[in-house]
C-alpha cells in the first residue's frame, strides 16, 4: 500500500510482482498439463520510456495547475486491465493515451476541471483505479476529433465522517479498498466491499460501475450499501440525503449507480459500514456431481440463511485456483457476523448440502475473534488465488495466452441450459479461432431466483492477433448469454465492450430516457461519450 | 372478496363494513378517554345518486369500448383514500371528478387508451386500487383544462405464469393482493407482499408508489421483491430481462419503482414469491422506557437477525391497536420460513432485547405449518388491527375528528431529536389548530442504518374547515422531517401531498434529469402530470 512502491504501466497491479522471464516459464510449463496445450516463447514488456505516443491535442491551462502532458501520465491513463488492454499495452501499443490528465485534490478543482472541459469541448474520462475490464475508461482517438482529459480521483482519497451509532461513514471517491478499509479500521468498522479489483479500484469507481462485493448473498452489489451519492454534473451538484430507506419518487442514487461517468464526477458517498466480524464459519463442500452442486447452492439461495460466501467452484476452476486437485466440484461457503456464534446457520446449511451429496470431509471450522486464520485450507487456497488471479494476466499475456473472465446472472429455471451453451460456444470458438482452450465456471454470487455464474477461458494466441482472437471469442459468449437472456454483465459493467450486448438488452424507453437526462445534465456532451449510450440513439 | 361486495365511494374499503350511527357513536364514547377530546355529532354521508357533478369535457370516443363517462364510475374514481380525500367525499364533494373513466380489458386496449389520450391531449391518470394517500390519482380540475381520463388497469389481474424453479411469476398490474395470493397459493407460493392497503391496492400500484411491504427487514419494499417490470409509455413498451441481479448500467426497473404514472404505464411485472412459510416464531417484548425500545430495536436492526416482523409500538400506539394497555412500549418480534425451525433467531434476538431492559412474559411461540395460529395474544390483535384501521378513518371523520399517519425514514443518530420535533411539532399545530389531539408513533421497517418511524395522530375538528385544519397538521409534520433531513415518504409515494417537501429533498439535477426523461417518453405530457415533477421544472 505504500506509495513509494510502483505499478505496472502495462499490466495488472504492482510492478514488481511481474516475475523473471524464468519464473513465468517455470509457471507456463506448470500449468501446460491442466490447460492441455502449450506456451509459447516467453516475451517481456517494453521500457516505460521506449512508449511513443501522438502529441497531445491540447495543452494543460494554466488555470487547472493539477493537469499535465506528460507522457507518463497519458500512458498509465490509457486503459483499464481487460486482456485487451494488457496484451496492447504489453506490446508499447498506446495509441489511445489521452491528452491530459488531472488529478484534483477537491471537488472545487473537479468543478473547475469541468467547467474548463466543458467551455472547450474537450472530453472528460472520470478515473478511478483504472481497473474497468469492459474499456469503461478508454477513449480511443479515432472515435472522436476531440482532445480527452483523464480525471483522476485519487487525491480525494479521506474518509471524511464516520457515523457510529447508524454505521455510516461518508467516504471521497478516489479512496482505493485498502486506504478506505483502513481509516475505517482505526474507528473499528469496516464496508467489506471486496471486488477482485479491491487493491487498486476505488469507491467511486465501484459505484459508478455498481462493482460486486464480498457477499454472496443479500448484499451483492456496492449498491446496498450505500446511503447516498454526491455527484458532480455540469449542470450542478447532484447529492441525496443520508437515508436508511425511501420511496420518494425513482431512487436518486439508483440513477447515478451504474452511470459510468456520463452523468457526473462521483465524488463521495455515505457509506454503511460495519463492525469487523467476531465470529466466523467457513466449510468447504464437495460434490461428485455438477447437477447437484448447482441443486444444493440453489437450495442454499433459496433457504433463508443468506450465507456471506457461497462460491461453487467447478472441478476446472477448483484445479486452477489449487483449492483441490482430486476432480471434485467444491463449495466454499461461509457466515460472519460481530453479534452471535453461528453454529445454527452453519448446521442447517450443510444439511442442505448433504441433502444433494455434499460431503465436508473435514467439518466446519468456527472461529472467534482473535483466533489464527486457520485459512490454510481450501477456502484461505481459494482466497489467496482470489487476490493473485489478476496477476495471472500478466504471465499468461508474456507466455503468448489468450485468457478472459466474463460473467452473468440467471433464473435458476434457465441456468443449465446457458451453462451447456456457454460451454460449446465458447469452446467451439476457442477452436476455431485459437486450436483449443481452456474453460472453467464459478458461482460469484446467488439469489434465491438465480445464481451470478462466472466463467474463466484461456486459450493459445497467435502472437499479434491476440485482439482479433479476444475479440471474436468474446462475442461468442456475449451471443451465447443473449440467446438464453441472460445479462451481459453482473458486476463488470457495460463501458465499451459490451455495448453490443446492453444495447439489446436494456429496453428502448429507458435508453431513450437515459439519453435525454444525459443531454440535459451534461449539453455540451464532454462525460465519457461511447459509454452506455450514444448521445443520438 | 367477492366482486358483489360493494366498495364505499367516498371511504376506505368495503360499503358494508360502515357502522350504523348509534354503533359509531358508541365507539366514539369509547375512545374518548384514551383520545383526551370528544368526538362530535355524528353524520352520515350522502348517497352516490345525490352527489353533483361537471359536465365531462371530453365523450367517450366510439374506438375505446371500454371507456364511459358514467357519473357512478366518474365519482369512484375521483380521490384516493387519504383523510383529506375521504372527508371531502363524506361531504359529497367531488369536483375533481375525472372525465372519463376506462376499463381495458389488454394491454392492446391500454395502448389504444394512450394513444387516442396524446392525440386528443387529453390526461391519463393510471388507477390501481384507487387507496392512494397522497393526491397520487387525483387531477383537480381547476390545474390543467384538459380534460382526464382515469385508467383502470382493475380487469388485468392475472398471474399469467409461475416459474416454480426460480420461485418467480408473472403477474398483471391490476390484481389486487388477494386476487394474486390466491392465485399463487394454488401452486404454494405467495409474494408477501402485504401493505396496509392489501385487501384493495393493486401489484401495479406498489410498483408504481414503492409499497412498503411485509418484512421489516431486508426485503422492506416491493422494489426488493421484483425481478423485471413491463410498462407502456407513450413511446413504446419499456420491458426489462428477468434476471436475479445485474450491473449492467442504471437499474431500469428503479427507474420506473416509484415513477408515479409519469413516464408509462405498469402492465405487468415477474415478481420473486417464495413457499409458505412452514417455521413461525413470534414474541411480543415489553419495554417501561421508550429509549431503551430503540435501543434494543437498533441492535435487533444491526444483528444480522433479519427478522420479518419487528415493528416497535410507543405506549399510545400500542393502546390505539388494543395491543396493551399498561403503559409499556411493545416489540412485535416475528421469524418466518419454510426451511428451518427459528429457535436460535428468536432465542438471541431475546437476548438482546432484555440486554435493553425488554421482558417477554408470555414468552416466546413456535408454530409449525398445520398449527392454530395461535395469534390471539399480542401478535393477533395487532394483526387484526393492522387489517381494521383504514376503517377507522370512515368512523372519525363522521365523528367530525381529524386523523392521518405519516411516516418517514432516518439515521438512528437523528432520532431522537427527530421525534421529539415531531411530538413537539405536530402537538403544536394540532393545539393551534384543533385545540389539542393525539399522537402515537410505530416503526413499520429497521435498517442497520436507521428506523422507518411511523406516526398517526387525531384531533378535533371544525366541521367545513377539515382539509384547511388537515393541510395545516400536515405542513408541520412535513417541516419537522424535512429540518431533520428526514425522508418525505417511506413507502406512501409523492403524488401532489408531498410535492413541497419532495422538490426540497431530491437532487436538483436528478430532477432535471427525470423532467428530461418524462418529455422524452409522454411528449404530450398526458401522464398523471402534477405527480413527482412539473415538466418544465
Amino acid at each position: 500500500m505504500s506509495e513509494t512502491r510502483e505499478r505496472s504501466f502495462w499490466g495488472w497491479g504492482w510492478a514488481d510482482q511481474f516475475q523473471d522471464r524464468e519464473t513465468r516459464k517455470g509457471f507456463g510449463q506448470q500449468v501446460q498439463g491442466m490447460l492441455g496445450f502449450a506456451p509459447q516463447e516467453v516475451l517481456d514488456p517494453p521500457a516505460l520510456e521506449a512508449i511513443e505516443l501522438d502529441a497531445p491535442r491540447a495543452k494543460p491551462p494554466a488555470s487547472l495547475g493539477f493537469c499535465t502532458d506528460a507522457p507518463e501520465a497519458r500512458i498509465r491513463h490509457t486503459y483499464g486491465r481487460a486482456y485487451r488492454d494488457i496484451v496492447r499495452g504489453f506490446y508499447g501499443d498506446f495509441r489511445a493515451a489521452p491528452d491530459l490528465v488531472a488529478t484534483p485534490s477537491s471537488e472545487d478543482e473537479v468543478r473547475a476541471a469541468l467547467e474548463w472541459a466543458s467551455d472547450e469541448g474537450v472530453i472528460v474520462v472520470p478515473y478511478g483505479g483504472g481497473t474497468s475490464v469492459v474499456g469503461g475508461i478508454e477513449m480511443a482517438r479515432e472515435e472522436d476529433g476531440r482532445a480527452v482529459l483523464s480525471l483522476d480521483l485519487k487525491r480525494l482519497d479521506r474518509v471524511l465522517e464516520v457515523e457510529p451509532v447508524s454505521r455510516t461513514a461518508r467516504i471521497q471517491a478516489g479512496a482505493t479498498g485498502p486506504v478506505l478499509e483502513q481509516q475505517l479500521a482505526e474507528h473499528g468498522l469496516t464496508l467489506r466491499c471486496f471486488p477482485q479489483s479491491f487493491e487498486f479500484s476505488t469507491l467511486g469507481g465501484w459505484l459508478a460501475t455498481r462493482a460486486g462485493g464480498h457477499f454472496a448473498t443479500v448484499y451483492t452489489h456496492v449498491d446496498d450499501l450505500t446511503a447516498s451519492v454526491r455527484a458532480l454534473t455540469p449542470r450542478g451538484p447532484w447529492e441525496s440525503w443520508r437515508l436508511p430507506g425511501s420511496g420518494a419518487g425513482p431512487s436518486p442514487d439508483r440513477m447515478l449507480l451504474g452511470s459510468e461517468g456520463i452523468l457526473g464526477v462521483i465524488t463521495e458517498a455515505w457509506m454503511r459500514v460495519r463492525p469487523r466480524p467476531v465470529f466466523r464459519a467457513t466449510a468447504t463442500v464437495h460434490f461428485r456431481e455438477w447437477d447437484d452442486a448447482v441443486a444444493a447452492t440453489r437450495a442454499l439461495s433459496q433457504s433463508g440463511l443468506h450465507p456471506t460466501n457461497c462460491r461453487l467452484l467447478d472441478r476446472r476452476e477448483a484445479a486452477l485456483n489449487f483449492v483441490t486437485g482430486d476432480g471434485t466440484h467444491v463449495l466454499i461457503l461461509g457466515f460472519e457476523g460481530a453479534d452471535h456464534p453461528l453454529e445454527p446457520w452453519m448446521v442447517r446449511a450443510l444439511e442442505l448440502a448433504a441433502d444433494h451429496g455434499g460431503t465436508c470431509p473435514k467439518g466446519p471450522v468456527y472461529r472467534e475473534h482473535g483466533e489464527k486464520s486457520g485459512e490454510s485450507g481450501s477456502a484461505g487456497a481459494w482466497k489467496a488465488a482470489f487476490v493473485q488471479a489478476p496477476y495471472l494476466m500478466n504471465v499468461l499475456v508474456s507466455l503468448g495466452l489468450l485468457v478472459d473472465t466474463f460473467e452473468t446472472a440467471i433464473p435458476w429455471d434457465r441456468f443449465d441450459a446457458l451453462h451447456a451453451d456457454v460451454v460449446k460456444s465458447v469452446r467451439g470458438a476457442m477452436k476455431e479461432h485459437c486450436g483449443g482452450g481452456f474453460l472453467s465456471c464459478r458461482f460469484t454470487h446467488v439469489y434465491p431466483d438465480g445464481p451470478a455464474p462466472y466463467f474463466t477461458w484461456i486459450a493459445p494466441a497467435r502472437r499479434g492477433a491476440e485482439v482479433r482472437q479476444w475479440d471474436a471469442i468474446k462475442a461468442a459468449a456475449g451471443e451465447a448469454l443473449a440467446r438464453h437472456g441472460a445479462t451481459i454483465t453482473h458486476h463488470h459493467a457495460v463501458g465499451r465492450t459490451h455495448r453490443p450486448w446492453y444495447d439489446r438488452q436494456r429496453p428502448e424507453p429507458f435508453a431513450m430516457a437515459l439519453r435525454a437526462a444525459k443531454r440535459e445534465l451534461d449539453p455540451a456532451g464532454i462525460l465519457n461519450p461511447g459509454v452506455l449510450v450514444d448521445p443520438e440513439g
